[in-house]
């Protein structure tokens, strides 16, 4: 007899032996068959990242009792295509969860993110996704406070599904002294980072430069993800692959276009 | 006297020594002052990634007469941080444009390119950009078509300024029979990738895997960036950092977020 519940792909960006994907693990097991495919190295910051000039490797690992998991050698979206066009032959997995990264991925962050980006590859492969993050980027960030949360979103999108075309960028604060406020549905704030470049020298002389930056939020909207986060609920941006500014098109209409 | 020449920022994917950055660079400088940062390797298809887990170095290179340029260690999207922060000390410049790639970069291919991202990194920063993209990944791709392009559309953003939060996503048709019929204003189309993996052994009898993938587009809209590149056209699709898919909002308000 063939296992008829939803098959379920876990991945995340931090690496296969960050304690996060653990707690992913163990939450959306009672949901489903688990298939975990993750990178073999931390890959934050790796975005929508593909490796196209080298070759990708899987390896098995042994994780929790009757899981099957790979360790990958590319970056998180990698990992989603390898799971689905060379370990499931092109199947597609009913759900893709992908974290619980170590730090908040809100904002315009869901751009450089590898958590996010998975997420949305998930997304344009038309499986419901969601990416989990926890504002805390300690390794040995408290997690029990967001085990409720993946159950909660969890169960919602394989009861209701996901909108077409989306994905879901689910962001929990810091545990605190007060416990979570509950769940807001937001949208990306505007945001941004002012960066700042450290120059060092090498034994040789030689500059090179460690990237640091500010995150620096000026949008007072009620309705953002840093709010909610900032105020102690959980925030969940729908988030979609369709970057197309529609309004910008009218006016690159009367742009003349003649070409000289 | 300073120079009261716009400022425009050069980078690619592609690398430094890639031949479509040396026609960008020929095109935009009848137009202000330019400042090359490019990729010193092939970045292609590293999407919105940045380097966090290691430093980043920049190296002088001698590209044209009197141009200032740089190669970096990072990837395109490092390339417009280190531009900005290091060698601008934060000041901006009027102008980013970044390509010429060798390849499109339509569709979702948005999301994987670097040429691409490095254009949207632009946005976030607010600076009016640009990324173009020809349709013939040969190295030795013909590119005097592309020229009078680069010419039209750098002439109109510098005229007109782009909409704020967004950049443009220009893809050139190769060259053909036919001259350019165009320049189109489009979205970007519905289209994805079915990925397949040649499975290899190493010499120790290992396996490993090279991506390979079919676009599939099976958007028919007349308005996408797919139908004028294969129609003869110029595409420009203008392109947002907010990815936020407003109109997943309200079904997900109905869902019960209750957390046990």
């Amino acid at each position: 007899m063939s296992d008829e519940r939803p098959l379920i792909l876990v991945t995340n960006d931090d690496g296969i032996f960050a304690p996060g994907i653990r707690v992913l693990i163990e939450e959306v097991l009672p949901f489903g068959r688990v298939l975990v495919v993750a990178p073999d190295k931390p890959q934050s910051a790796m975005g929508h990242a593909i490796t196209i000039h080298s070759f990708l490797r899987l390896a098995p690992v042994e994780m929790l009792d009757g899981i099957e998991a790979w360790s990958c050698s590319g970056t998180p979206v990698d990992c989603v295509k390898l799971a689905i066009y060379k370990l499931l032959n092109g199947k597609k997995p009913d759900l893709l969860v992908s974290g619980v990264n170590h730090g908040a991925n809100i904002s315009i962050n869901v751009l450089y993110s590898g958590t996010m980006s998975a997420a949305v590859e998930g997304a344009m492969e038309g499986i419901p996704s969601i990416g989990f993050s926890l504002m805390d980027h300690s390794i040995e960030a408290q997690m029990e406070h967001v085990r409720p949360v993946i159950r909660n979103v969890t169960g919602n999108a394989i009861k209701h599904g996901i909108a077409t075309g989306s994905c879901l960028n689910v962001n929990i604060p810091q545990v605190g002294p007060e416990p979570l406020k509950g769940i807001r549905i937001c949208r990306q704030a505007k945001a941004n980072w002012e960066d700042e470049f450290e120059t060092r020298l090498d034994p040789t002389g030689k500059e090179y430069y460690w990237m640091r930056g500010e995150f620096r939020n000026d949008d007072q909207g009620e309705d953002t993800d840093v709010w909610a986060v900032e105020n102690g609920y959980v925030s969940i941006v729908p988030v979609q692959y369709d970057m197309t500014a529609h309004h910008a098109i009218a006016p690159l209409n009367t742009w003349d276009h003649a070409l000289r």
